[in-house]
């Protein structure tokens, strides 16, 4: 059984328990002790395996965002044709803003994180233009960096919401913004 | 010189400190003590005027959404057509995403807190019918919704992008989201 430094599950599990531990009690709460002890792991291989939190927060958010972004994926992998691309974006948008609440949880940490200390948007911006990437294979790049906006802000108040969200008026909202408009009317 | 515990500017000053040292350290980092050193009140008046706290995040958290509803009623409140709102709107979303790098990490510290606890859910649904009320003056309901949306991300997107917002790109995805689509098409 390896457990050692070489075990490559260690490190596996220590990303784990850091997100778990992000999702509970915030970044603000993460230490090497805290997550030594919840992915059940010597304290000694915190530092063999990361050089500090910095690292282990960079790692591990990227882990989350890859998540994200094989949401992304899966809707919009696919060939589609215009219709059955913005159909597929509703069905995205269902999928984050009913997703667990750890992801919404896990979204709205990194977001606080790159808002507080913008060493961190490299993630956010990574993160931006892989959603984008996807987006790109149905869309225009302008259509696409617009519906990302769009797709963020319905996915977040939708989960926030009282309310089931509304499918007829989630396709509506996607539609309207892949549609181009003349420039004056 | 009035500064005993019938002060109404201590309960201000108390508040006008919790907001500081949330943009500062995050919810997580709330403590009494730190908040009335903050202040420079006793730690005594922390608890005449407030309950715990709670009721201290939520009274903080509802003078900052007044703050960002001030801004929708400042870009909102005069008649204008549709084009002029439109133009108003994008206005708006400068506004919000150009705001201090405060405004953008408390923002996120209340989605966080909202989407950790539910309980706090009441200021985020306050929050938004308050942002859609000002945007129903100039669209219908559903319209509104799809709106306040897109303002949420696009002004988030823009706050954390590396490039300054193309004001066009932004004019344009508020066009396209408030001009009405045939279903089938």
């Amino acid at each position: 059984m390896a457990t050692g430094h070489t075990d490559p599950q260690r490190r596996e599990r220590i990303l784990a328990a850091t997100l778990d531990l992000i999702a509970d009690e915030g970044v603000a709460g993460v230490s090497h002790r805290k997550i030594a002890a919840r992915a059940g792991v010597p304290l000694g291989s915190m530092t063999y395996h990361f050089s500090g939190i910095d690292q282990l927060l960079r790692e591990a958010f990227r882990r989350f965002t890859d998540h994200v972004v094989s949401l992304f994926d899966a809707h919009l992998a696919a060939p589609a044709d215009r219709d059955q691309a913005r159909a597929a974006v509703a069905d995205l948008i269902d999928a984050l803003s009913e997703g667990s609440r750890r992801d919404l949880v896990l979204t709205q940490e990194l977001y606080t994180l790159a808002a507080r200390q913008p060493s961190y948007r490299e993630l956010t911006h990574a993160w931006m233009a892989r959603s984008r990437a996807h987006l790109e294979k149905h869309f225009d790049p302008d259509t696409a960096r617009q519906l990302d906006a769009l797709i963020e802000g319905l996915a977040l108040h939708r989960a926030l919401d009282r309310e089931p969200g509304d499918r007829a008026l989630t396709l509506e909202a996607v539609t309207r913004i892949t549609s181009p408009t003349r420039r004056t009317r």
